[in-house]
């Protein structure tokens, strides 16, 4: 045994586990990629970007796309802004399955003496610490009326119930909001602030269903038209705690959820880029929406990731929109309708063919 | 003196400001009309609304109308989401001035006994009152590290300043987003949120001085081009607390605000529909931000009340899109682009003739 080549071997060894990690390290991530590229602008805090032209008009592109997807539905559209009434949210629920993901509003309601305390408690915490900086000038701030919209589809629940009982066919409802989740994180695909554009059913258990199943379709279609990798999978939300297992695994056994998962961030990992939802009679039951024959309203949703959509196609397309596969650029700044018809239509015929098959 | 005479008078008199009184509580407010046509969605929180499709409509061809109106400027397009940094809202010194206006972002951080602390507290606050609830489930909620945009521009001064200096010619940047105010208000033009378009120029003091008078001078032609009525006035901000008349006065005294003013929810009062600001070397001071030759930038803005703007229309025009004047139907609907660019070239032609009358 050859001391030396041991240790030669051992250090050649050492050297190239040093090289390894150097390269990892100094491989840009995609979220330094984007943010090089100017796709997206730091802010300094994890999770909270601006938006360049480019990646706006991406955005804006895939919302038409969705539009011609669901126009057959004849939905209402409808706008909400960011933020909604806090006894509407507090009777959601929300805080029961993820209260840690919930954002409140809050303001200064004092008069000048408190200004001037908040004012002082402010320039005490600038002097401290250039870093992290104390909060104290926060301790008069009360929680106002209003929240964060944590999921787009939320604030249309008891707009819907104050209209009545539902009519016979059901409503379906078209929605897009920039929504919050209290999550920091490096993963560009998990943002602070985000947009969730929802085709939202109400009506009766089957309606619904058959909704999301068509719309488990139209996703898997949309997908498919913009290149992307296609996977459906059965899935559960974030629920917090030690009681959250528990939700989760109920709602994975009655498949209450799936998502359409791409990989964004990294190859190892899949982000959920729409996702596919069935409430049951939750919303209907807390909000007293009735069908029109007087039982409690089901209801469902698909959900669209817009920046998660529009990162997976910098990640597989890359960052030059110039360069996207045509038939990807022609789908976006085409002829949007004509090209999304022709795909429901492919679809719809392959789906009689395999019907007529399996007869 | 015929009393019975004087009695039917008083009788009389009475009777018709009861009249008077009861056609003014029974006149439907702007508000109301709004509600009624489904044109603003009522979430039951004042300055909280949906918006219907037609509603976004106008907000969106206003938005390319002045795209087309800032085309020559050569904007670079950033898009934020409504909330920025809290580091860099305190650093703004927006508390010194308003700090009853902002809304700061509140999340819960404890485990899982924390949670159930916090669902006994919200059930408590359910039983106890449906009206007017505690929002005593909210004491554990801690301050997030960001609050929401109280101004579109806020967020890109300090995403400016870490670019370095400004180029020779300055920047100008385009920003859209929703924007927070903690002032409920019945008044449809007053809401807690709403979107804000802005151009913001970085610059010299005359680089800044100019692009205000262009603004004021552009903002106009659009407002006539739409058939509003144009009244441009000297303004202030709304300076909290004793302290904040005098920083008013301070203000009105440079002119450092102008304000186009347009009757929206009632004919006797005037809603500030753009604003023209200058900001001296506010901001640029606060984020180091510096020009070419390493003197202090100053900083400018236009900002466009998208929902202000739309509702004007509708107060000028009537609730229904399709009975608008044609002309201001071909602006927003039609040729767009070549109607803002006749505009521009008619007021420039009056400008140079005004100009070659006064030599």
């Amino acid at each position: 045994m050859n001391t030396m080549t041991d240790t030669a071997a051992l250090a050649a060894a050492a050297a190239a586990v040093v090289a390894t990690v150097a390269e990892e390290t100094a491989a840009p991530s995609f979220r330094d990629e984007l943010l090089a590229a100017g796709l997206l602008i730091d802010t300094g805090e994890n999770g909270l970007y601006g938006r360049s032209q480019v990646f706006e008009d991406v955005v804006d592109r895939l919302n038409i796309a969705i539009t011609h997807l669901g126009a057959d539905q004849q939905p209402e559209v409808l706008r909400f802004p960011p933020a909604m009434r806090r006894t509407d949210f507090e009777d959601s629920e929300y805080l029961k399955s993820f209260p840690d993901l919930a954002g409140t509003i809050h303001s200064f309601c004092g008069n000048d003496m408190g200004h001037q305390r908040l004012l002082r408690a402010l320039d005490d915490a600038m002097v401290e610490s250039d870093g992290d900086r104390s909060d104290s000038w926060m301790a008069q701030q009360k929680p106002t009326r209003v929240v964060l919209t944590p999921a787009a589809c939320y604030p249309i629940y008891p707009v819907m119930a104050r209209r009545g009982p539902l009519p016979a066919g059901g409503r379906t409802i078209d929605v897009l909001s920039y929504c919050f989740r209290h999550e920091p994180s490096l993963d560009p695909g998990r943002m602070q602030m985000f947009r969730q554009r929802e085709y939202v059913r109400l009506g009766s258990a089957e309606q619904v269903m058959a909704f999301r199943q068509m719309w488990i379709e139209r996703g898997s279609l949309l997908v498919t038209l913009l290149q992307l990798p296609v996977e459906v999978d059965l899935a559960n939300d974030p629920f917090f705690g030690r009681g959250g297992k528990i939700v989760a695994d109920s709602q994975r056994a009655q498949a209450l959820k799936f998502e359409l998962l791409i990989p964004v961030a990294n190859p190892g990992s899949k982000t959920a880029c729409l996702s596919f939802n069935y409430h049951m009679d939750h919303f209907g039951a807390i909000w007293k929406i009735a069908c029109e024959d007087g039982t409690v309203a089901h209801t469902g949703c698909v959900g669209f990731g817009m920046e998660r959509l529009t990162l997976a196609l910098f990640r597989h397309h890359g960052l030059d929109v110039n360069a996207w596969p045509d038939d990807v650029r022609a789908l976006l700044w085409g002829d949007t309708a004509a090209r999304v018809a022709h795909g429901m239509q492919s679809t719809q015929a392959a789906s009689a063919q395999d019907a007529g098959d399996s007869v």
